[in-house]
């Protein structure tokens, strides 16, 4: 095949996804960091949800998906309540290790398999793993307006 | 390889991407018709830049980016000045069709070899552009925080 259309061609190896996620992830860290202690879990613009409650999202979702994906068994793990800074930290860095342990123990052909994640989202493996990312990178722009209208300078987008 | 460690195992094929970027430009899309007219260009949250400026810098990226990794030259194309709703989504519509002709044109291997894009931005072709979706998709959930503030609901994330 001369372009990119072949099933076997490869964009992305699963070990430069892992490094990928991983480098959003410490971004994602620095900007729950950045946030004022109380106004980590009361603060929001338009009526969102506050940071807390986004990062809890997250946390139902990164380690919950992997092992999804390795067991076929789905749960969110946490409950989706706000949660003071210190333990989201916690939690992010146990789940940032975890992460790192789960997953090259996924057998690669999970990727392009059709899965069913938490009872409702069908799409292959691939599909499912980039929307997790592209959900965290989602929810933490949100925290970056917000820092931004708490008048705080938020941690730079490009560094990983 | 039982791991996902090998340099020929697939997590994201090419044609993956670009069906994962054209999604993604889907939603931003209707993310830029969301905006009213004067709002478009004007309306920011803590001193950001309102949503067109945003969406143009986008528009500096995407084919730019696109026929750099093809050819080596790097030309972000249009102003970075804020335009008028209707010409941002004639532009943004021109660049769908563009990149849905020059993707299948780009050498598999562009994307694992390091580019230096625009001068400034030293990394293998699939970092770059997966840091050009990342950067939509960040600049866009801005853009949601922006039309909440406003009261205006905005299009579905996971709706592609």
């Amino acid at each position: 095949m001369a372009t990119g259309s072949s099933s076997s061609e490869v964009f992305l190896t699963p070990q430069a996804l892992l490094e990928h996620w991983q480098g959003h992830r410490r971004v994602t860290r620095r900007v729950i960091e950045a946030f004022p202690e109380d106004k980590f879990t009361t603060f929001a613009v338009g009526g969102m949800r506050p940071f807390s409650l986004l990062a809890v999202e997250l946390l139902r979702m990164d380690v919950p998906t992997v092992r999804g994906v390795i067991t076929d068994t789905w749960s969110e793990g946490i409950s989706a309540e706000a949660r003071p800074k210190a333990e989201v930290l916690r939690l992010w860095d146990e789940h940032t290790k975890e992460l790192n342990a789960l997953w090259p123990t996924i057998p690669t052909a999970r990727f392009q398999q059709t899965l069913n994640a938490f009872g409702q989202w069908k799409m292959p493996g691939h599909a499912l793993i980039m929307y997790i990312v592209d959900n965290e990178i989602h929810h933490r722009a949100q925290g970056y307006v917000y820092l931004r209208a708490l008048g705080i300078e938020p941690p730079h987008f490009w560094e990983r």
